[in-house]
């Protein structure tokens, strides 16, 4: 007797197999993207000690994380992959090669008061490139280049990473003076998108008390757009005059300077000078990700350059790079939104072979054939009427059926009908292997987002 | 200043980067074998509802659980992948096709006393196929040839699938009037490789209060060995003495008769009359997989039929069948033994790309089109001397090292240097991604476990 009601935790993504196998598609495919960039895969515990994950402390994530005891011990569960990437590099120190490239993706749980799209366990993946004391600017560079890879395998057509450098922000507000007033001039630049120009101005002026026209320097700064030269000829008007600035230019024209060699075709990039991302955390280039026919979805993808990664659990200097993808979100919109393929692979097998004698040794060895030949392939196993083995097969969306009755074992062969077309025929092994492989190939190539 | 020290929990398995690359190619290889037999990947939540995981209740299961509240929520985080499944058939019942077959391979939370080689938290990677009311014992046939490729794939030669069927138990049990002492009497049994025969034998009169002539015929038929023919005439020998044991048997025959077409080998199968396994479980056929170099290592892949998934979610009947690796436990063992091999892929990259150069377009295009070539490539991105550049390259352990100076660039032609061998030669773009692409086939042909 049932006693209890099955349920699943609200704020807890749990898919129906279609879209699992979408998402599993989706974290293949990040997976291959960052090992091809020489990431290394990092897998670290979803529980930590509650002091060596809250070492920061403070804010509101400390208020979202799941913190229990457990006999003795003050654990908690990890909130982001930063935190544990920091514990396990200052832990592992002497073990690890700098600069260390890794990439993890994995769940994190955040306890946030749980509304549609909005997730209490998520998936995140990040990557990061960490130096030992010094990391060269090139790391910066390379970033634009995986994050094209990143969204043109997953089949974005229309997307642009906006990048900007702290340094630029910081020495532009030093020039200016404003460098107390900084953290506030760039909240209210944040609302640039939302309230527009005019309301940013005078909320410079009225909120963050500026004079009239500090606030104009900064609305003339933050307009500054056009094609990369272009940025950067209007950028080099500014030089000389702070040496943070200055520094921050340079780092710009380097990550600018090799986009084309890297293959970041110029239509997805934009350097954009609003973008300040994490107040207190990044020092360097950051990065944010549009999608441009989806806007409303915000940033994709983003992160930057930090200057110290592990401050609370080393002394020693371990600056880094890196971007994160909120995974879970973003395949929730994807859906959402319809923008996901069926094509790609929502199958969970390339056939479903359906045995039509009492004798089962020819059906269960053709499937072993053509799993040795590659394939993914379903043996179906019940004794059903055919009506209820096609329904099946109807309901799992397989792409092919190969049926193996009396007179194909007779002839020495397999019927085989495409249930897309309906089209049937009778084919070799051989033949059926081929046509499998071809059409399992077709669909691998069909990319997962289609806009 | 550091202020707190970085720490792992123990009992929580983390790796340093070569040996958690062995880990991921072993994930791989048990999704990409699992998606061949058409299994469809599912993931549901870490955490769960502290009454529905705990449905069943009692047992020493419920003190291991992890469990806390969040607010007014009475949570608990999963410790095996069965109650997760269960629920999630309960739930989506309506939805799913049947047989629903599917594998998840997840991290799980028991709190036990750490110790050597135990962990708290454990990737378990499991397998089921869910029938609705009814499913065939073809099922239980198609499991040894799920479980002989996986471990033939993970590179063990010497492997036994062990089968016995609690059919056979039961009505053995039956047929002697022993019903009632049968948990016992399988508990005792259990102790033969351990103890011996004379022991059980012993403890079956001492112990379980048997009559000398009752235990012998326990001892009798627990001794049956033999080829599967062997065993099958046997066993013919108990025929017509009580149904349910006939229909294990018949089960068994089944199982048997299909293991050459399913592509198993006599030699990696044997019926075993000792096997029990979960004693209020399973209903039919049960399996335990050897490694038979390492006995000591004990089951590294069990399960067996069940004829009521989710009782406690629902009326509806759920038989299944359903095999699990321990995973974290199964890899610790191996890497612990030194069975994983270095050859397969415990370099992070396929090759690394020093520039030698000041200007690093030509470097950057290189790896480039070397990643466009399906080559994991990383670029190295620090100023430091020829000798640090070559020593990272090699704490990193990666195959080939990619030189571009400028002799390199004024022939048109790439150094790349064999890392293993130590030999270096000159050639063009496209040689040099053959001869990665031949060197990365023959790295991924290589398996995991060398024995």
């Amino acid at each position: 007797m049932a006693t209890v009601t099955p349920r699943t935790l609200s704020g807890f993504m749990e898919l129906l197999p279609a879209e699992q196998l979408k998402f599993e598609r989706m974290l293949a495919l990040l997976r291959e993207t960052y090992s091809s960039y020489g990431f290394t895969p990092l897998d670290t515990p979803v529980i930590e000690s509650a002091e060596v994950l809250l070492a920061k402390g403070g804010g509101e994530t400390e208020k979202q994380v799941y913190r229990f005891m457990k006999g003795d011990n003050d654990l908690a569960l990890r909130f982001d992959l930063t935190v544990p990437l920091a514990k396990y590099v200052a832990a592992h120190y002497a073990e690890l090669s700098f600069p260390f490239r890794r990439y993890q993706i994995g769940k994190v749980y955040r306890g946030e008061r749980a509304q549609r799209g909005r997730f209490r366990e998520f998936y995140q993946a990040d990557i990061d490139i960490i130096g030992d004391g010094k990391l060269d600017v090139l790391n910066e560079a390379e970033i634009p280049a995986i994050i094209c890879d990143t969204f043109t395998r997953l089949g974005v057509k229309r997307f642009q990473i906006r990048v900007n450098n702290r340094k630029l922000l910081n020495g532009f507000y030093a020039m200016n003076g404003m460098s107390e007033k900084a953290a506030e001039i760039m909240r209210t630049v944040d609302k640039l998108d939302k309230i527009g120009a005019e309301a940013v101005r005078q909320c410079l002026i009225n909120d963050v008390k500026m004079l009239p026209c500090k606030a104009e320097n900064v609305m003339d700064f933050m307009a500054v757009k056009g094609t990369n030269d272009e940025v950067i000829a209007a950028l080099e008007r500014y030089r000389g005059m702070d040496a943070t600035f200055d520094e921050g230019l340079d780092e710009l024209k380097t990550v600018v300077r090799y986009l084309a060699d890297f293959g970041v075709a110029e239509e997805n990039f934009a350097v954009d000078l609003t973008i300040a991302r994490g107040l207190d955390y990044y020092t360097g280039t950051v990065y944010e990700t549009l999608m441009l026919d989806h806007p409303e979805i915000g940033s994709v993808c983003s992160g930057g350059r930090y200057d110290d990664l592990a401050g609370y659990y080393t002394d020693r200097r371990l600056p880094g790079v890196g971007i994160s993808i909120g995974l879970t979100r973003f395949f929730y919109i994807l859906s959402e939104q319809g923008l996901l393929s069926d094509e790609g692979g929502a199958s969970p097998c390339d056939a479903l072979i359906l045995p039509m004698t009492e004798e089962l040794s020819p059906a269960i060895a053709a499937a072993a054939a053509l799993r040795k030949a590659g394939l993914r392939v379903q043996l179906y196993t019940e004794k059903k009427k055919f009506k209820a083995k096609m329904s099946y097969a109807d309901r799992l969306g397989v792409p092919y059926v190969v049926f193996l009755g009396e007179d194909e074992l007779a002839e020495g062969v397999l019927s085989i009908k495409d249930m897309r077309s309906g089209e049937q025929r009778k084919l070799t092994a051989d033949e059926t292997a081929a046509l499998l492989r071809a059409d399992a190939a077709g669909r691998a190539a069909a990319t997962l987002i289609k806009e």
